[in-house]
C-alpha cells in the first residue's frame, strides 16, 4: 500500500457511511435495545454468514461464523451435523449480528451443514453452510522460498481478457481507461491468459495487488479498500476465476501469492452501514490520520498519543482503520486469511502496510496462520528503510522488548532504497556501489535475512528504469543484483520492457497498462510486436536471467559472502557445495582490470569464471575483466 | 579515538622498531634457541615484573604475572609467601619473558613477596613484587551512572601545573606550545589545581584521555600510543600524582574514568624491541592498515579478508596492533585494567576503538572486570552511526549470532551525529529537530539505553561552537538537551566557553589550551579575567545546567517519554514518582505558542511549567509560550 494517496478531498464521498458508522453509536445501549425488541416480531433474516465454508481436518478445529441479519433477536442457533459442534453464540453491540464458534471434528461430514434458527425452540428457518474435504497435501504447501522469483501485477492494468466485466450494472467507478486513477478493465482471464508469459520469464510466483471486491467510488481498480473479504470483485471475475487462475498457473509452475489487507477496509465495505459494534473500526471525535511513524510501535518512549496515532489513525479518510483488538474482528480476519489460502490453494500471503495494524493481532494472525501451514510463507510490507524496524516483525527475532513475531518474510526497503541509490545517488545524485555492501552488512540484525523479499519496485515507487535516469545498463546491473543477491526476488510487472513513470510519486502512471494486454494496442509486449528494441533487448535480458536462476542452487541456498568495494567495484559470491557463483558489479563508466589475488579465499583452485549469460570464459587466476557499468555473473571452474 | 590519523609518512620513525618486530620472526626457532643457550652462561637479571604489585581479597585468586629479563633460561622462580602459590610458570617463544601464574587466597599476607630464582636448585637471586590490602568498599565501588555528567579534558591541553615536566631528559616529543601536535606542557597537577573548577561547573567524573607513558616521537601529547602500561607519562607527573588527582577529586565529589586502549600500543613500546612472541601482534608481510569497517564484526556475510583487515589491519604505522587472541597478552591487558582500577580508585573505564580488537577478548575483557567490580561502569568508543552496531556491544543485548558483551555503556555516536544535524543540517545544512525524535525511537535496539553515554563532541570532533555555527544559542539548546536526555552526559572541556576550531578535523586545533591553565595567558577562563562576554554567560550557563542536574532524580533515572516534533518543535519528558521536568525545544527562529493538549497524557493535573534556569512561570493549561531558537526546561506544578 502507497504510504499516501494523492491529496484528494473525498469526505464528501464517503461522508453518508462514515456518518452512519459514528452516529451508530449515538444511540444508548438501552435505547438500542428497546428498539431492537420492537422489531423482534418482524420476519428474521440471515443476510450472510462468512465464512460460508470450511474444511474438514484443519489443524484447529475451531470455527467463528459470523452471522448477519434482520431482527435476530430471540432467535437461536442449532447445529445437529457429524462432528460438527456449536460451542457458543455470541451477540456483539449490534443485535444484528451473531457469532457462532464451531468445533469440527477431523471426522466430521463433509458436505452441506444445516443451521437451524430457533425461537422458543421452535425451528423457524434454516441457513446452510458447507464442509469440504483438503486438497491432498493442503497443510503441507511449500510457500515461496529463494529458490522463486516473484511478477507483482496489478490486475487491472496487465490484461484484458473480458471486456464484458469492465462496468458492471450496480457497481460503482465504471471503467474509464483514459483516467490514470480509473479501472482499465484488466482481468482475471486476461491474466490467466498470459501466464505462460509469466512464466516464460523465468518467474515462479505471482503476485496480484488484491482481487476482493472494492466497491468504491473512485480508485477502486487497486484494491487495498475491501469492501467485501470473501469475494472477487466482478470487474476481475469471480472467486471460480480466481481458482482457476491458481491451477493454470500450477500447471506452468507457478504459485500465487494472495494480497491481504488487515489495516483497513473501503468505504463502502458493507460493514459500513451496520458496523457489528463501535469498536470495530478505530473511531475517533474528529476525523485522524496515521502519523504514519512505524518507529512508534517499536519506541520504548513512544508518548500515548503518537502511539495511538499511528496504529489507530485512518490511512486516508475512504479507508476506514479496523479495530483489530476486538477479537470477532481478529478472528474473521486471520479465518479470512486462511479460507483464502485453502479456497484458491494459495502458495502464500502478502500483507500490506504491515505495522499499522495492532501488534498483538499481528502475532496472533502470522501464528495462526503458520500453524496451519507451518511451510507457508507471508511477507510484511514494512516501509521503513531502518532494518531494525523491519527485523523487529520477523519471525525468530529476539527483541528487547519480548515481542514475538511469526512472520516468515519482509519485504527489504533497505535494499530497495540502496539498489537505486548505490546506482544513480540519493538526493546528491552521487552513485556509490558501497551503499549495496552496507546494505548487506546489516543482514546481522535479522533472524532470517535469507528469506526477506528483495524488490526492484513495486506498484508504489516509481519505475525502475525512470529511477535510474532511463539507463538500460543500470537497469541490467540492478536486475542481476535483484537476480544474485540473498533473498526472494520480486519484480514489478512491465519492468522487464523498460515501463516508465514519473519520478515522483503518480500512482496511475506508475501502474500504467501492459502493451498488449488490451485488444487494439499497437504495442504487444506478450508477441514482441512494435516492441522498441530496447525493451525487447530488455525482456531479453531478464527472461535469460530469471531462467538461469531457476536452476540455481547455489542462489537458492548457498552462502553469500561479499567483499568491500573497491573503484566502484562490488564483488559478491554464492557458494554451494557443488558450485561457486561470483558477481562483480562495476559501476565505474570505464572498464577496469581487478586483482583477483584479494578474493583468494574464494577463488582458490577456480581458475575459470564463464560469465553465464554470456558463455565467454575468462582466465581469473591474476586478474578479472569488467567492462564498465556493467554486472556479470561468473560460474567459477 | 580518532578514526584516521592526519596523513604522514611515518614509516621512517617508527622504522627500527617495527624491523626488529618483524624481523623477530625470521631468525628459525632451533637458530634462536641455541643463541639463547649460548648466553644461558651469562648474568640473568630481571628488568620488569608487571604487575608490580596486586592485591589481596581479589575476587579472581589468579594472577599472572610478565617476568622480562635478559638470560632467564634455566631459571625457575620460587615463591614462599604465605597465602601466594605458584601453580605455573610458562615460557613464551622469546626466552626472554616467563609468565608466573600465582593464586592468592584471600588470607594471603599482605607485604612484600619475595620470588626466588633459581638455577640447579640454589637461588641465583630474588625479586620483589608486593601484595597490598584492598581499600575498604573497593569491590562495591560505583561507577559512573545518569546521576553523573562527565568532563572530557585532554591534560596536556588544560592546565600546566608544573613547569618543569615539560620536557624531559631523554624522552622524544619535547614540549613545543606553539605546534598543535606537540605537547603543551599541561599536566596531572595542572589538573588538580582545577577540579574546583571542574566540580564548580557540576560535573562529577572527570576523564582525561590516557595519562599512560607515550615516549612517541611525535603527536605524543594525545595518550593513545602507549610505551608502557603501568607507568603515568612523566609529562604528566607519576603514579602517585595521578592517585592524588583521584583524591582530591573524590574530595570534591568526583570520580575518574580511566582511557584505556586495548587496540594499538605505541611503536616506541618497550616491547617493539623484543616482543614476546611473533603473534604479539598483528603482524602482515607488507603494512596493512584497517579499513575501518566496523560492520565486519556484525556481518554475517563478511569475507575473512575484510574481517581480518578491520580487526587485525593497523591503525597508523606509529601504533602496532596488539593481537589479544594471544592468551598472555589478554590477561595482560586484563590484569592492567584492574590494576589501574584498584591502584588509582576509579570510577570506570573507557575503552578506545573499542571494535578494533578481538571480538572474543572483548568479552572476556569486560566480563572479568565486571566481574571485579559489578557496580563500575566501562564505556566502549564505537565510533558508528549506526545504532544496532552499537547496540551489539552492550551488556545483555540478545545479538542473533549469540554474541555475548559485558559492556554496561556504549558511547552514542547516533545521538551525537543527530544532535549537530537536527540543529544545523548534515551536508544539506537543513536543520531538523525531527532527527532528534528519530534518534532516540532507535533505543529499542538498546538493552540498557538509559546507560548510554551521550555527548555533544569529544577530542576527535570538531569543537561544538563551531559545528553550530558559533551560534550561541544553538549551543545552549544542544546543552539542554545533553543535560536533560536519557544517558550519562559527557561535555569536552572548553564548549562552556565556547572554544572554536576548524569545522574539518584537525586535532591539534580541537585539542586547544584552556585559556588560563598556562602562567601568562591572557584569559583566564578559570577566573573569567579577560573572558569575553559571550564565553562568560555560555560558562555560567553550563554551570547553572549542570549543577541543577546534579540533584535532579527525574532526570537521573526518570522515564523518558516523548512526542513527535511538530511546528520544530521537540517536547519530551522525565517523570519520576516524585517530579515531572518538561523539556521543550523551538528549532523555529520565531517564538511559538504550542497548544498543550496534544500532551494530557503527562500534563493532565499540573496548571504551570516554572523554568529551572530562569525561575519565570506560566499557566500551561491551555498552551506553552517559547521563544524562537531556544531549549526550555520545565518543572511541572
Amino acid at each position: 500500500m502507497q504510504r499516501r494517496f494523492p491529496t484528494r478531498n473525498t469526505l464528501a464521498i464517503i461522508g453518508a457511511a462514515f456518518f452512519l458508522a459514528t452516529s451508530f453509536t449515538s444511540l444508548s445501549a438501552p435505547l438500542r435495545q428497546l428498539e431492537q425488541n420492537n422489531q423482534a416480531s418482524a420476519t428474521a433474516k440471515i443476510d450472510r454468514i462468512e465464512p460460508s465454508s470450511w474444511w474438514v481436518g484443519m489443524q484447529s478445529p475451531a470455527l467463528q461464523l459470523m452471522v448477519y441479519g434482520k431482527h435476530l433477536d430471540g432467535l437461536e442457533a442449532r447445529i445437529q451435523h457429524p462432528g460438527v459442534s456449536l460451542v457458543k453464540s455470541s451477540r456483539p453491540e449490534n443485535a444484528h449480528y451473531l457469532f457462532l464458534d464451531l468445533l469440527i471434528s477431523p471426522d466430521a461430514a463433509v458436505g452441506n451443514v444445516e443451521i437451524e434458527w430457533l425461537r422458543d425452540n421452535k425451528v423457524q428457518f434454516k441457513s446452510n453452510f458447507t464442509l469440504n474435504a483438503r486438497r491432498p497435501g493442503s497443510p503441507q504447501r511449500l510457500g515461496f522460498t529463494p529458490a522463486d522469483a516473484i511478477y507483482l501485477v496489478v490486475p487491472d492494468r496487465f490484461a484484458n481478457g473480458d471486456t464484458r466485466n469492465d462496468t458492471i450494472a450496480g457497481m460503482r467507478d465504471p471503467a474509464q481507461r483514459n483516467v490514470p486513477g480509473g479501472r482499465h478493465g484488466g482481468d482475471l482471464q486476461g491474466l490467466t491468459q498470459h501466464l505462460d508469459y509469466i512464466a516464460g520469464l523465468g518467474f515462479t510466483m505471482l503476485w496480484p495487488t488484491p482481487l476482493v471486491e472494492n466497491n468504491q467510488a473512485i480508485n477502486s481498480y487497486h484494491g487495498y479498500a475491501a469492501t467485501d473479504f470473501y469475494r472477487v470483485d466482478q470487474r476481475f471475475g469471480s472467486n471460480e476465476d480466481y481458482r482457476q487462475l491458481v491451477t493454470q498457473a500450477k500447471k506452468l509452475g507457478m504459485g500465487v501469492i494472495h494480497d491481504v489487507v488487515l489495516n483497513h477496509i473501503g468505504s463502502q465495505h458493507w460493514w459500513m452501514q451496520d458496523l457489528p459494534s463501535h469498536d470495530w473500526l478505530n473511531q475517533h471525535p474528529t476525523y485522524v490520520e496515521t502519523n504514519h511513524v512505524r518507529a512508534t510501535v517499536q519506541d520504548p518512549h513512544a508518548s500515548i498519543e503518537d502511539r495511538n496515532k499511528f496504529a489507530d489513525g485512518w490511512f486516508v479518510q475512504t479507508m476506514p482503520d479496523l479495530n483489530q483488538k476486538n477479537p470477532y474482528l481478529a478472528n474473521y480476519l486471520i479465518q479470512n486469511a486462511i479460507w483464502w489460502i485453502e479456497y484458491a490453494d494459495l502458495s502464500g500471503l502478502r500483507v500490506d502496510t504491515y505495522s499499522y495494524s495492532n501488534k498483538e493481532f499481528l502475532a496472533q494472525w502470522s501464528k495462526r496462520i503458520t500453524d496451519e501451514y507451518p511451510l507457508i510463507n507471508l511477507v510484511g510490507e514494512e516501509w521503513s528503510m531502518n532494518p531494525a524496524i523491519v527485523a523487529y516483525w520477523q519471525k525468530d527475532k529476539v527483541n528487547q522488548d519480548g515481542y514475538r513475531s511469526y512472520m516468515p518474510s519482509m519485504m527489504d526497503f533497505s535494499v530497495y532504497e540502496n539498489l537505486h541509490t548505490s546506482l544513480v545517488g540519493g538526493k546528491d545524485g552521487k552513485a556509490d556501489i558501497g551503499k549495496l555492501y552496507l546494505a548487506a552488512t546489516d543482514d546481522f540484525q535479522y533472524a532470517h535475512p535469507e528469506n526477506l523479499t528483495i524488490f526492484e519496485g513495486n506498484h508504489d515507487t516509481p519505475r525502475l528504469f525512470s529511477a535510474l535516469n532511463r539507463d538500460p545498463a543500470l537497469l541490467k546491473m540492478a536486475m542481476i543484483y535483484l537476480a544474485t543477491m540473498r533473498g526472494i526476488p520480486q519484480m514489478f510487472y512491465g519492468t522487464e520492457i523498460l515501463m516508465t513513470s514519473p519520478k515522483k510519486r503518480d500512482d496511475g502512471k506508475v501502474r500504467g497498462d501492459f502493451p498488449g494486454g488490451w485488444s487494439g494496442d499497437r504495442v504487444n509486449a506478450f508477441s514482441g510486436e512494435n516492441l522498441s528494441k530496447q525493451s525487447k533487448s530488455t525482456q531479453d535480458f531478464v527472461r535469460n536471467l530469471f531462467n538461469w536462476r531457476k536452476a540455481e542452487k547455489a542462489i537458492h541456498a548457498g552462502k553469500f559472502l561479499h567483499f568491500l568495494p573497491q573503484d566502484d567495484c562490488y564483488v559478491y559470491f554464492r557458494t554451494s557445495d557443488k558450485k561457486t557463483i561470483m558477481v562483480v558489479m562495476n559501476r565505474k563508466e570505464k572498464s577496469q582490470s581487478l586483482n583477483t589475488s584479494r578474493f583468494t579465499e574464494v577463488l582458490k583452485g577456480f581458475s575459470k569464471a564463464r560469465d553465464v549469460l554470456s558463455g565467454s570464459t575468462q582466465d581469473i587466476r591474476q586478474q578479472i575483466q569488467i567492462e564498465g557499468k556493467t554486472a556479470h555473473i561468473f560460474e567459477l571452474q
